[in-house]
Protein backbone atom coordinates (compact mmCIF):
# COMPACT_ATOMS: atom_id res chain seq x y z
CA UNK A 1 0.00 0.00 0.00
CA UNK A 2 1.16 3.28 -1.34
CA UNK A 3 0.14 6.68 -0.51
CA UNK A 4 1.49 10.18 -2.50
CA UNK A 5 1.20 12.94 -1.16
CA UNK A 6 1.93 15.94 -3.29
CA UNK A 7 2.78 19.40 -1.45
CA UNK A 8 3.57 21.04 -4.48
CA UNK A 9 0.71 24.01 -3.51
CA UNK A 10 1.35 26.27 -6.12
CA UNK A 11 2.39 23.89 -8.97
CA UNK A 12 1.10 20.96 -8.51
CA UNK A 13 1.58 18.33 -11.60
CA UNK A 14 0.65 14.88 -9.82
CA UNK A 15 -2.81 15.00 -10.91
CA UNK A 16 -2.25 15.20 -14.23
CA UNK A 17 0.99 12.63 -14.40
CA UNK A 18 -1.14 10.30 -12.69
CA UNK A 19 -4.18 10.50 -14.97
CA UNK A 20 -6.48 12.13 -12.15
CA UNK A 21 -7.39 15.30 -13.39
CA UNK A 22 -10.97 15.89 -12.91
CA UNK A 23 -11.00 14.10 -9.77
CA UNK A 24 -12.40 15.34 -6.45
CA UNK A 25 -11.43 14.59 -2.86
CA UNK A 26 -14.62 12.88 -0.87
CA UNK A 27 -15.07 13.77 2.58
CA UNK A 28 -15.79 10.41 4.62
CA UNK A 29 -16.62 9.93 8.44
CA UNK A 30 -13.01 9.45 9.17
CA UNK A 31 -11.81 12.22 7.03
CA UNK A 32 -10.99 13.33 3.16
CA UNK A 33 -10.48 10.05 1.14
CA UNK A 34 -7.42 9.85 -1.08
CA UNK A 35 -8.20 9.56 -4.52
CA UNK A 36 -6.71 6.16 -6.04
CA UNK A 37 -5.00 5.22 -8.60
CA UNK A 38 -5.48 1.69 -8.36
CA UNK A 39 -6.54 0.01 -5.54
CA UNK A 40 -2.61 0.01 -3.71
CA UNK A 41 -1.87 3.63 -4.68
CA UNK A 42 -3.66 6.65 -3.08
CA UNK A 43 -3.00 10.51 -4.17
CA UNK A 44 -4.04 13.72 -2.83
CA UNK A 45 -3.37 16.88 -4.60
CA UNK A 46 -4.20 20.59 -4.03
CA UNK A 47 -5.01 20.05 -7.43
CA UNK A 48 -7.71 17.53 -6.65
CA UNK A 49 -9.84 20.97 -4.93
CA UNK A 50 -9.45 23.28 -7.72
CA UNK A 51 -12.61 23.91 -9.99
CA UNK A 52 -9.90 24.17 -12.98
CA UNK A 53 -6.71 22.63 -13.56
CA UNK A 54 -5.73 26.11 -14.92
CA UNK A 55 -6.53 27.93 -11.47
CA UNK A 56 -3.45 29.48 -9.56
CA UNK A 57 -3.49 28.94 -5.73
CA UNK A 58 -1.93 32.24 -4.98
CA UNK A 59 -1.34 31.61 -1.38
CA UNK A 60 1.81 32.97 0.84
CA UNK A 61 3.46 30.33 3.04
CA UNK A 62 0.96 30.36 6.01
CA UNK A 63 -1.90 29.41 4.52
CA UNK A 64 0.18 26.60 1.79
CA UNK A 65 1.45 25.58 5.42
CA UNK A 66 -1.65 25.05 6.50
CA UNK A 67 -3.14 23.05 3.93
CA UNK A 68 0.06 20.73 4.18
CA UNK A 69 -1.10 19.99 8.17
CA UNK A 70 -4.65 19.16 7.19
CA UNK A 71 -3.39 17.09 4.15
CA UNK A 72 -1.09 15.20 7.06
CA UNK A 73 -3.75 15.38 9.65
CA UNK A 74 -7.40 15.16 7.67
CA UNK A 75 -6.76 12.18 5.20
CA UNK A 76 -7.20 9.02 5.97
CA UNK A 77 -4.92 6.92 4.26
CA UNK A 78 -5.90 3.77 5.45
CA UNK A 79 -3.12 1.16 6.49
CA UNK A 80 -0.43 2.25 4.68
CA UNK A 81 3.48 0.84 4.16
CA UNK A 82 4.96 3.67 1.76
CA UNK A 83 3.84 7.74 2.66
CA UNK A 84 5.76 9.54 -0.50
CA UNK A 85 5.54 13.10 -0.43
CA UNK A 86 6.46 15.67 -3.73
CA UNK A 87 8.19 18.85 -2.79
CA UNK A 88 8.49 21.51 -4.88
CA UNK A 89 12.37 22.86 -5.65
CA UNK A 90 13.75 24.70 -2.50
CA UNK A 91 14.38 24.84 1.30
CA UNK A 92 11.44 26.93 2.45
CA UNK A 93 8.13 26.57 3.89
CA UNK A 94 6.73 23.26 2.48
CA UNK A 95 10.23 21.49 3.18
CA UNK A 96 10.16 22.82 6.67
CA UNK A 97 6.64 21.99 7.25
CA UNK A 98 6.60 19.05 6.35
CA UNK A 99 9.73 17.86 7.93
CA UNK A 100 8.50 19.56 11.48
CA UNK A 101 4.60 17.84 11.06
CA UNK A 102 6.04 14.77 10.43
CA UNK A 103 9.30 14.93 12.92
CA UNK A 104 7.35 12.33 15.50
CA UNK A 105 7.40 9.74 12.48
CA UNK A 106 10.71 9.06 12.26
CA UNK A 107 10.71 9.77 8.21
CA UNK A 108 12.92 7.44 6.43
CA UNK A 109 14.53 10.12 4.17
CA UNK A 110 14.90 12.15 1.53
CA UNK A 111 15.86 11.12 -2.63
CA UNK A 112 16.79 14.30 -3.55
CA UNK A 113 16.82 15.05 -8.00
CA UNK A 114 18.69 16.56 -9.66
CA UNK A 115 19.87 17.14 -13.12
CA UNK A 116 24.16 16.83 -14.51
CA UNK A 117 24.92 20.37 -14.92
CA UNK A 118 26.66 22.57 -12.08
CA UNK A 119 23.92 24.88 -11.72
CA UNK A 120 21.23 21.95 -10.66
CA UNK A 121 24.20 20.64 -8.11
CA UNK A 122 24.51 23.71 -6.57
CA UNK A 123 20.91 23.38 -5.82
CA UNK A 124 20.90 20.02 -4.89
CA UNK A 125 23.99 20.69 -2.46
CA UNK A 126 22.12 23.24 -0.44
CA UNK A 127 19.13 20.97 -0.39
CA UNK A 128 21.07 18.39 1.30
CA UNK A 129 22.85 21.24 3.44
CA UNK A 130 18.67 21.31 4.64
CA UNK A 131 18.83 17.48 5.06
CA UNK A 132 21.82 17.81 7.43
CA UNK A 133 20.55 20.79 9.30
CA UNK A 134 16.63 19.57 9.95
CA UNK A 135 18.48 15.85 10.79
CA UNK A 136 16.50 14.18 7.75
CA UNK A 137 18.69 11.46 6.68
CA UNK A 138 19.80 11.51 2.86
CA UNK A 139 18.30 8.09 1.21
CA UNK A 140 20.46 9.40 -2.04
CA UNK A 141 20.47 11.19 -5.44
CA UNK A 142 18.87 10.29 -8.69
CA UNK A 143 20.06 12.23 -11.59
CA UNK A 144 17.46 13.23 -13.88
CA UNK A 145 18.31 13.96 -17.82
CA UNK A 146 21.33 12.36 -17.73
CA UNK A 147 22.15 11.68 -21.49
CA UNK A 148 20.26 11.47 -24.91
CA UNK A 149 20.37 8.48 -27.40
CA UNK A 150 19.58 9.63 -30.98
CA UNK A 151 16.47 7.77 -31.82
CA UNK A 152 18.13 7.70 -35.52
CA UNK A 153 21.79 6.94 -35.55
CA UNK A 154 22.14 5.94 -31.86
CA UNK A 155 24.77 8.44 -31.11
CA UNK A 156 24.71 9.66 -27.17
CA UNK A 157 24.44 13.15 -26.70
CA UNK A 158 25.22 14.82 -23.33
CA UNK A 159 22.36 17.72 -23.56
CA UNK A 160 22.53 18.65 -20.29
CA UNK A 161 26.71 18.17 -19.85
CA UNK A 162 27.66 17.51 -16.70
CA UNK A 163 30.61 19.89 -16.84
CA UNK A 164 31.81 19.12 -13.08
CA UNK A 165 31.53 15.64 -13.29
CA UNK A 166 27.76 15.69 -12.71
CA UNK A 167 25.88 14.24 -9.57
CA UNK A 168 28.48 10.86 -9.66
CA UNK A 169 31.53 13.26 -8.50
CA UNK A 170 28.74 15.10 -5.90
CA UNK A 171 27.79 12.31 -4.47
CA UNK A 172 31.21 11.01 -3.75
CA UNK A 173 32.54 14.74 -2.58
CA UNK A 174 29.49 14.83 0.03
CA UNK A 175 29.09 10.84 0.77
CA UNK A 176 26.04 10.07 -0.06
CA UNK A 177 24.79 7.48 -2.49
CA UNK A 178 24.01 8.02 -6.26
CA UNK A 179 20.94 5.91 -6.67
CA UNK A 180 21.06 5.95 -10.15
CA UNK A 181 20.63 7.88 -13.66
CA UNK A 182 17.57 8.55 -15.88
CA UNK A 183 18.18 9.09 -19.11
CA UNK A 184 16.66 10.85 -21.40
CA UNK A 185 13.73 9.40 -23.47
CA UNK A 186 10.77 11.43 -24.94
CA UNK A 187 8.43 8.56 -23.92
CA UNK A 188 8.45 10.02 -20.24
CA UNK A 189 7.41 13.38 -21.39
CA UNK A 190 4.65 11.77 -22.98
CA UNK A 191 3.33 9.28 -20.63
CA UNK A 192 3.38 12.41 -18.03
CA UNK A 193 1.34 14.14 -20.50
CA UNK A 194 -1.04 11.36 -20.70
CA UNK A 195 -1.41 10.22 -17.22
CA UNK A 196 0.34 7.35 -17.78
CA UNK A 197 2.60 4.87 -16.36
CA UNK A 198 5.74 5.41 -18.38
CA UNK A 199 6.69 1.81 -16.83
CA UNK A 200 4.13 -0.15 -18.48
CA UNK A 201 4.40 2.23 -21.74
CA UNK A 202 7.77 1.47 -22.21
CA UNK A 203 8.69 -1.45 -20.32
CA UNK A 204 12.14 -2.28 -22.09
CA UNK A 205 13.20 1.55 -22.24
CA UNK A 206 16.64 1.85 -20.78
CA UNK A 207 15.00 5.08 -18.40
CA UNK A 208 12.74 2.09 -17.13
CA UNK A 209 15.19 -0.14 -16.15
CA UNK A 210 17.13 2.35 -14.49
CA UNK A 211 13.73 3.62 -12.37
CA UNK A 212 13.73 -0.12 -11.34
CA UNK A 213 16.76 0.06 -10.12
CA UNK A 214 16.33 3.11 -8.14
CA UNK A 215 12.92 2.10 -6.75
CA UNK A 216 14.70 -1.58 -5.52
CA UNK A 217 17.45 0.71 -3.89
CA UNK A 218 15.07 2.96 -1.80
CA UNK A 219 13.30 -0.19 -0.70
CA UNK A 220 16.61 -1.97 -0.02
CA UNK A 221 17.26 1.15 1.92
CA UNK A 222 13.81 1.54 3.49
CA UNK A 223 13.85 -2.12 4.70
CA UNK A 224 17.52 -1.84 6.43
CA UNK A 225 16.39 1.34 8.28
CA UNK A 226 13.11 0.10 9.67
CA UNK A 227 15.06 -3.09 10.87
CA UNK A 228 17.86 -0.90 12.73
CA UNK A 229 14.97 1.44 14.23
CA UNK A 230 13.03 -1.90 15.30
CA UNK A 231 16.57 -3.28 17.30
CA UNK A 232 17.38 0.77 18.53
CA UNK A 233 13.37 0.31 20.40
CA UNK B 1 21.92 50.20 -18.76
CA UNK B 2 20.43 47.00 -17.20
CA UNK B 3 19.23 45.60 -13.83
CA UNK B 4 19.23 42.07 -12.84
CA UNK B 5 17.65 41.32 -9.49
CA UNK B 6 17.68 37.44 -8.45
CA UNK B 7 14.20 36.89 -6.55
CA UNK B 8 14.93 33.30 -5.99
CA UNK B 9 16.19 32.97 -2.46
CA UNK B 10 16.35 29.41 -2.01
CA UNK B 11 17.79 28.54 -5.38
CA UNK B 12 19.75 31.65 -6.19
CA UNK B 13 21.35 30.46 -9.82
CA UNK B 14 22.27 33.60 -11.22
CA UNK B 15 25.86 34.62 -9.66
CA UNK B 16 27.14 30.87 -11.30
CA UNK B 17 25.25 31.92 -14.27
CA UNK B 18 26.93 35.29 -14.84
CA UNK B 19 30.24 34.08 -13.64
CA UNK B 20 30.03 36.06 -10.64
CA UNK B 21 30.23 33.34 -7.83
CA UNK B 22 32.53 34.60 -5.26
CA UNK B 23 31.74 38.05 -5.66
CA UNK B 24 30.23 39.80 -2.35
CA UNK B 25 27.56 42.73 -1.87
CA UNK B 26 29.54 46.17 -0.74
CA UNK B 27 28.19 48.98 1.39
CA UNK B 28 28.43 52.44 0.52
CA UNK B 29 27.03 55.63 1.29
CA UNK B 30 23.80 55.18 -1.08
CA UNK B 31 22.79 51.77 -0.11
CA UNK B 32 24.26 48.14 -0.97
CA UNK B 33 26.09 48.35 -4.22
CA UNK B 34 25.36 45.60 -7.04
CA UNK B 35 27.74 43.38 -8.15
CA UNK B 36 28.94 44.70 -11.99
CA UNK B 37 28.89 41.87 -15.01
CA UNK B 38 30.05 44.61 -17.35
CA UNK B 39 29.88 48.29 -16.57
CA UNK B 40 25.90 48.42 -18.01
CA UNK B 41 24.84 45.20 -15.70
CA UNK B 42 24.68 45.05 -12.34
CA UNK B 43 23.61 42.16 -10.25
CA UNK B 44 21.69 41.20 -6.91
CA UNK B 45 21.05 38.04 -5.13
CA UNK B 46 21.31 36.41 -1.89
CA UNK B 47 24.03 34.10 -3.60
CA UNK B 48 26.51 36.96 -2.94
CA UNK B 49 25.52 37.14 0.71
CA UNK B 50 26.77 33.66 1.80
CA UNK B 51 29.56 32.63 2.63
CA UNK B 52 29.05 29.59 0.46
CA UNK B 53 27.93 28.79 -2.87
CA UNK B 54 26.28 25.69 -1.01
CA UNK B 55 24.97 27.25 2.04
CA UNK B 56 21.33 26.33 1.86
CA UNK B 57 18.62 29.73 2.93
CA UNK B 58 16.14 28.26 4.98
CA UNK B 59 13.61 30.75 5.42
CA UNK B 60 9.89 30.81 5.58
CA UNK B 61 8.37 33.02 2.99
CA UNK B 62 7.97 36.64 5.25
CA UNK B 63 11.49 36.20 5.58
CA UNK B 64 12.13 35.83 2.00
CA UNK B 65 9.91 38.79 1.55
CA UNK B 66 12.04 40.72 4.38
CA UNK B 67 15.07 40.20 2.10
CA UNK B 68 13.17 41.30 -1.33
CA UNK B 69 11.88 44.66 -0.12
CA UNK B 70 15.41 45.16 1.00
CA UNK B 71 16.85 44.32 -2.32
CA UNK B 72 14.24 46.92 -3.73
CA UNK B 73 14.77 49.74 -1.69
CA UNK B 74 18.40 49.40 -0.58
CA UNK B 75 20.60 48.62 -3.23
CA UNK B 76 21.67 51.85 -5.51
CA UNK B 77 21.08 50.43 -8.89
CA UNK B 78 22.23 53.86 -10.08
CA UNK B 79 20.36 55.19 -13.35
CA UNK B 80 18.72 52.42 -15.15
CA UNK B 81 16.50 51.19 -18.28
CA UNK B 82 15.77 48.03 -17.61
CA UNK B 83 15.34 46.35 -13.75
CA UNK B 84 14.82 42.63 -14.80
CA UNK B 85 13.60 40.48 -11.90
CA UNK B 86 14.22 36.41 -12.19
CA UNK B 87 11.70 34.37 -9.67
CA UNK B 88 11.28 31.09 -9.07
CA UNK B 89 8.78 28.95 -9.87
CA UNK B 90 5.34 29.17 -8.81
CA UNK B 91 2.68 31.55 -8.01
CA UNK B 92 3.74 32.58 -3.90
CA UNK B 93 5.44 34.83 -1.38
CA UNK B 94 8.20 36.31 -3.85
CA UNK B 95 5.54 37.24 -6.97
CA UNK B 96 3.19 38.20 -4.62
CA UNK B 97 5.81 40.73 -2.92
CA UNK B 98 7.56 41.87 -6.26
CA UNK B 99 4.13 42.84 -7.30
CA UNK B 100 3.20 44.85 -4.46
CA UNK B 101 6.29 46.70 -3.41
CA UNK B 102 6.81 47.43 -7.48
CA UNK B 103 3.28 48.33 -7.48
CA UNK B 104 4.05 51.85 -7.42
CA UNK B 105 6.31 51.77 -10.49
CA UNK B 106 4.41 50.70 -13.18
CA UNK B 107 5.74 47.15 -14.33
CA UNK B 108 5.87 46.57 -18.18
CA UNK B 109 4.97 43.07 -17.54
CA UNK B 110 5.67 39.24 -17.14
CA UNK B 111 7.99 37.13 -19.38
CA UNK B 112 6.95 33.92 -18.97
CA UNK B 113 9.18 30.45 -19.46
CA UNK B 114 7.65 27.17 -20.79
CA UNK B 115 8.94 24.13 -22.16
CA UNK B 116 6.36 22.06 -24.46
CA UNK B 117 4.71 19.62 -22.30
CA UNK B 118 1.65 19.70 -21.47
CA UNK B 119 2.73 19.04 -17.96
CA UNK B 120 5.13 22.48 -17.98
CA UNK B 121 1.42 24.24 -19.83
CA UNK B 122 -0.46 23.79 -16.66
CA UNK B 123 1.49 25.20 -14.06
CA UNK B 124 2.57 28.62 -17.09
CA UNK B 125 -1.23 28.66 -17.38
CA UNK B 126 -1.62 29.36 -13.47
CA UNK B 127 1.19 31.83 -14.07
CA UNK B 128 -0.63 33.52 -16.60
CA UNK B 129 -3.89 33.39 -14.10
CA UNK B 130 -1.90 35.42 -11.68
CA UNK B 131 -0.60 37.98 -13.44
CA UNK B 132 -4.60 38.93 -14.77
CA UNK B 133 -5.07 38.09 -10.95
CA UNK B 134 -2.56 40.83 -10.01
CA UNK B 135 -3.11 43.00 -12.87
CA UNK B 136 0.58 42.32 -14.18
CA UNK B 137 0.42 42.68 -18.18
CA UNK B 138 1.99 39.08 -19.98
CA UNK B 139 4.62 40.37 -22.45
CA UNK B 140 4.80 36.99 -23.43
CA UNK B 141 5.47 33.61 -23.32
CA UNK B 142 9.06 32.10 -24.40
CA UNK B 143 9.18 27.87 -25.28
CA UNK B 144 12.43 26.33 -23.68
CA UNK B 145 14.13 23.05 -24.84
CA UNK B 146 12.08 23.47 -27.97
CA UNK B 147 13.26 20.35 -29.93
CA UNK B 148 17.16 18.71 -30.43
CA UNK B 149 19.00 18.57 -33.34
CA UNK B 150 21.51 15.44 -32.57
CA UNK B 151 24.84 17.19 -33.81
CA UNK B 152 25.85 13.82 -36.00
CA UNK B 153 22.65 12.61 -37.99
CA UNK B 154 20.71 16.37 -37.99
CA UNK B 155 18.15 14.39 -37.46
CA UNK B 156 15.29 16.44 -34.94
CA UNK B 157 13.74 15.14 -31.79
CA UNK B 158 10.95 16.32 -29.67
CA UNK B 159 12.56 15.14 -26.27
CA UNK B 160 10.05 17.26 -24.50
CA UNK B 161 7.08 16.50 -26.75
CA UNK B 162 4.31 18.87 -27.28
CA UNK B 163 1.74 16.76 -26.57
CA UNK B 164 -1.34 19.49 -26.44
CA UNK B 165 0.32 22.14 -29.24
CA UNK B 166 3.47 23.47 -27.03
CA UNK B 167 2.99 27.05 -25.92
CA UNK B 168 1.99 28.68 -29.21
CA UNK B 169 -1.29 26.40 -28.73
CA UNK B 170 -1.40 27.66 -25.51
CA UNK B 171 -0.65 31.48 -26.66
CA UNK B 172 -3.08 31.16 -29.27
CA UNK B 173 -6.05 30.42 -26.64
CA UNK B 174 -4.89 32.50 -24.34
CA UNK B 175 -4.75 35.48 -26.13
CA UNK B 176 -1.14 35.75 -25.58
CA UNK B 177 1.86 36.44 -27.13
CA UNK B 178 4.56 34.07 -28.30
CA UNK B 179 7.87 35.67 -28.03
CA UNK B 180 9.57 32.60 -29.82
CA UNK B 181 11.29 28.95 -29.21
CA UNK B 182 14.44 28.23 -28.00
CA UNK B 183 16.21 24.97 -29.51
CA UNK B 184 18.37 22.47 -26.58
CA UNK B 185 21.83 23.25 -27.42
CA UNK B 186 24.30 21.70 -24.90
CA UNK B 187 26.28 24.50 -25.04
CA UNK B 188 23.69 26.83 -23.45
CA UNK B 189 24.02 24.30 -20.39
CA UNK B 190 27.61 24.59 -20.65
CA UNK B 191 27.73 28.60 -20.53
CA UNK B 192 25.09 28.39 -17.80
CA UNK B 193 27.52 26.72 -15.71
CA UNK B 194 31.05 28.40 -16.76
CA UNK B 195 29.05 31.91 -16.25
CA UNK B 196 30.02 32.50 -19.53
CA UNK B 197 27.90 34.67 -22.12
CA UNK B 198 25.79 31.95 -24.66
CA UNK B 199 25.22 34.38 -27.17
CA UNK B 200 29.11 35.63 -27.05
CA UNK B 201 29.94 31.66 -26.80
CA UNK B 202 27.91 30.31 -29.55
CA UNK B 203 26.71 33.18 -31.95
CA UNK B 204 25.72 31.13 -34.90
CA UNK B 205 23.57 28.83 -33.13
CA UNK B 206 19.77 28.96 -33.59
CA UNK B 207 19.66 28.86 -29.82
CA UNK B 208 21.30 32.79 -30.30
CA UNK B 209 19.14 33.50 -32.95
CA UNK B 210 16.29 33.12 -30.91
CA UNK B 211 17.03 34.84 -28.44
CA UNK B 212 18.15 37.65 -30.08
CA UNK B 213 14.77 37.54 -31.85
CA UNK B 214 13.13 37.08 -28.54
CA UNK B 215 15.15 39.95 -26.84
CA UNK B 216 13.88 42.35 -29.61
CA UNK B 217 10.40 41.73 -29.10
CA UNK B 218 10.91 42.53 -25.38
CA UNK B 219 12.19 45.75 -26.19
CA UNK B 220 9.70 46.23 -28.75
CA UNK B 221 7.24 45.79 -25.97
CA UNK B 222 8.18 47.90 -23.51
CA UNK B 223 9.00 50.47 -25.78
CA UNK B 224 5.18 51.09 -27.15
CA UNK B 225 4.29 51.02 -23.17
CA UNK B 226 6.30 53.91 -22.05
CA UNK B 227 5.36 55.43 -25.43
CA UNK B 228 1.59 54.68 -24.27
CA UNK B 229 2.09 55.68 -20.37
CA UNK B 230 3.10 58.96 -21.55
CA UNK B 231 0.36 59.32 -23.32
CA UNK B 232 -1.95 58.71 -20.68
CA UNK B 233 -0.15 60.98 -18.30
Amino acid sequence: QVALLDIDICGPSIPKMMGLEGEQVHQSGSGWSPVYVEENLGVMSVGFLLSSPDDAVIWRGPKKNGLIKQFLRDVDWGDIDYLIVDTPPGTSDEHLSVVQYLSAAHVDGAVIITTPQEVSLQDVRKEINFCHKVKLPVIGVVENMSGFVCPKCKNESQIFPPTTGGAEKMCQNLNVSLLGKVPLDPQIGKSCDKGQSFLSEAPESPATLSYRNIIQRIQEYCDQHHFQEEKTL
